[in-house]
């Protein structure tokens, strides 16, 4: 692994400061990380539901730290695609939960996916695939 | 169709009142709308290029719009999946343009797809396709 | 659980006998199956690899039977979405492993991912997610 | 152009034999084709439908062609990801025909999109968008 909990979450409030506050990670570990959006009123809906753009927000980093976890702090990778089902309605007023892991971890291209839990509950409120390209090495 | 650019753009501002302001709705024919991201520096990444979750945002929304222009304000309509594909980097500076139709408006699933476009530029910048539960009709 | 591995095999060879001698049934868990595609000359591409319409097709029937394990032999469950990731070339000479599992399991909708492996490696060729619209329940 | 329907026929019967026989191509443009799945009792299911499968392969084998047809015959071209939504069920007894387009043609990714009609009738049965990834060019 070249990057840990205090390296990843240095490397968010360096380059992503706009939203680094929104996010904690809470655990790195060979091609998994858990990461946790923080509950926060500007993410809700009516109703006091996370929003769809906040949950994709937290499925994109999640799967993001976990491969820079494995190759560095290359800030030039950038999603590709993403496929996202919204299964349940996150519980209001809890932190969201998402457990991300790497599927493949190419020279050009990288696979992961995650869940995303209400804190508390067992059930998957959503899941996320997502590809990532990566910027050719210039060494 | 069931509402127009006037009353889609009252229903935005009253339901969905904290993003609202994102928002501004170009368009609005048969099964189709076009929808404006504006310009605005809480939705940029480093380098100026607006954020996925801000294009997401851009999709999931012109979407909604589309289905309730033909069924009416039925705010419970909930994203059950969105598959998205990033293909380049937005122009900085300019709004983000996204042009959405329905390709299915069934009684409990809704289908349709969208283009994003920087302002002024032909290629698109991403694609997505977004699926809708619809409550039923109490009726 | 509504259906074991006997009645799941039963069920594909009565009602999709066309396709059901590609597949056979490895184990039936609660909310998960592993379904192998049987190696046959009539799956592959030049080189040996098994083309991405079997692999379609082994994960659609995965998840349905993961579903039809829970719910019974509803035959008119349909899929309304997949998203699949082509990860790595399968090995050729060998059967593909689907290892499928429930997320949701709605009242009309059910959702669920899988991973496909080339017998004996470790490494997923394949990743994909489904969903169906269950039909209602006539009682 | 690389590519007319001619030549992207005979590519197909060479390259692709085991399956070109289910396939025509009806036209050729610039970032478009038309492909039509032939009528065929072997991608049926109960009921007279054409099989999720056979409509895979019929999205996947179009974007690929409009693909070939821009940058020339080169079959090492690999789906990386499909997502397909499956909307109506086919009429029976007639052709599927598959519209699809090039949405960016890069280096190293492409993209493209396609809607699936039975043939006679207005509203698509499906819609499905692709990425496929192209080998470096040895030059």
């Amino acid at each position: 692994m070249e990057m840990n909990r205090e390296t990843l979450t240095e490397f968010l409030k360096s380059e992503f400061q706009q939203v680094a506050d929104m996010f904690a990670i809470d655990d790195v570990e060979p091609r998994a990380v858990t990461v946790r959006l923080l509950h926060d009123e500007r993410h809700l809906r009516p109703g006091g539901t996370v929003s769809g753009p906040a949950m994709f927000a937290l499925a994109d980093v999640s799967v993001y730290l976990a491969i820079l976890s494995m190759i560095g702090p290359k800030a030039l990778s950038v999603t590709t695609n993403c496929s996202i089902d919204f299964m349940r309605k996150p519980a209001a007023g809890v932190d969201l939960i998402c457990q991300a892991r790497i599927l493949k971890l190419g020279r050009i291209l990288a696979v992961g996916d995650c869940l995303l839990f209400s804190e508390g509950l067992d059930d998957p409120v959503a899941r996320a695939s997502l590809t990532y390209s990566i910027p050719p090495d210039p060494r």
